[in-house]
């Protein structure tokens, strides 16, 4: 049984059209890599009560929780004190992090940056040698910031600790067909070989039409799901496939 | 007091990082301009029960809820019949609208096409002339396809249902200031003036390191709150300032 997995997006300015989400794609990608299967996503406001109640939700419900953004120095960052109060603990200030806070900024420290040290009773601090700071772990829901450059440097120190389970693995045939013609024919292979199928039309000026993907943990049960399909297919409408690597 | 829009997102292929969810920004961006407060997006499986309970707790706390995928003929599009299991209704088939799909696939239509007919008792099919097929509206929630290109075309239709009620309005101060630096400063404009501050940090080679957002629908006031805060900060520290539109 593979672990399942959450994330929550705290920001106004994706909720505002302002910024556009970056790093879903990254992490639900690392994710599948691992095996981990990402169930649900949440996109939330800079607002310290709604992250309590999300997270309070998620970190019950799934194995693993991954928060972004609301982590700097300013008022609209409220996502640490919302892992504390979600997970019923104190904040409380790390001082070996102040310390480095106060040596990198020097004279120019003010208490903004010092509260980047205050921290959830409990929670753990996760580096390796790529990242300046480190990540904040609070039992089973893992701390990252907003910035994409840093989240995605962080999100490879997490990576390190999650470890890898069965990977899932994906397979595609891209046709020419009519959605509506395969229809029946696709959800056939998905019940009679046990993997999941999905169909994804396009409308534009594509080589193909609908693709069809084929995941799972096992290569040879894709295989054969994919050999079903091209055998209930006409070869002519079939574009290309990729087999699962 | 504006309106609070919801969105649900549907797709195991975002979820496993094959497809970039597209959707969102531009349901933003469109509420924000209408000046409907976009609170919470969730994203979610291609699973029926879970759409249900999501959905069912959007459309009561929420006065607009949008849903994005799961609307085509094949086994993984069950976003419809899950509208109608969180609404309580029976589905019921359109007998115009499968005979205009009858009209348009001739003989090769199938009952994966006509599936698209079966729709929730008292739902409204809403239309204009650049649509082909018209966009489902169950009481508060608007139901839209997955892929990007009709998703925008549908989402004109929804747009001319809503109106518009006093639309936001969103300067920028663009800064070379350190987060830290300036986040009492940007906590006391947010109270004083009333408008929401955000403040977003780069790490890159961009020519700012901090940009500073007032969002509102007073004009006078946002003005008024980038007046105060230009006049505390460091005027060699200002990259531009982009006043509400």
């Amino acid at each position: 049984m593979s672990r399942r997995a959450a994330a929550l997006v705290v920001g106004n300015e994706i909720l505002t059209g302002k910024v556009v989400e970056a790093n879903v794609p990254l992490l639900a990608k690392m994710l599948f890599e691992l095996g981990i299967s990402l169930e649900r996503v949440v996109i939330c406001r800079d607002h310290e009560d709604t992250i309590v109640r999300e997270l309070d939700a998620l970190r019950v419900s799934h194995d693993v929780v991954f928060t972004s953004g609301g982590v700097g120095p300013t008022h609209d960052d409220v996502t640490i004190p919302a892992v504390a109060k979600a997970f019923g603990v104190a904040i409380r200030r790390d001082e070996d992090l102040a310390k480095r806070i106060r040596d990198h900024f020097g004279a120019r420290t003010t208490e903004g940056h010092l509260r980047m040290a205050d921290l959830p009773t409990g929670g753990l601090l996760l580096a390796n040698d790529k990242v300046h700071w480190p990540v904040l772990a609070m039992e089973n829901v893992y701390v990252l910031p907003g910035v994409p450059e840093i989240f995605a440097r962080k999100l490879e120190v997490v990576r390190e600790r999650l470890g890898e389970s069965a990977p899932y693995l994906s397979a595609a045939i891209y046709t020419r067909c009519d959605e509506g013609t395969i229809a029946a024919l696709l959800a056939r292979i998905e019940t009679e070989h046990r993997v999941l199928v999905g169909s994804y039309p396009r409308f534009d000026e594509s080589d193909h039409s609908v693709k069809v993907t084929f995941d799972g943990t096992d290569a040879k049960a894709i295989d054969a799901a994919v050999d079903a399909c091209l055998a209930a297919l006409d070869p002519g409408l079939v574009v290309r496939i990729e087999r699962a690597r």
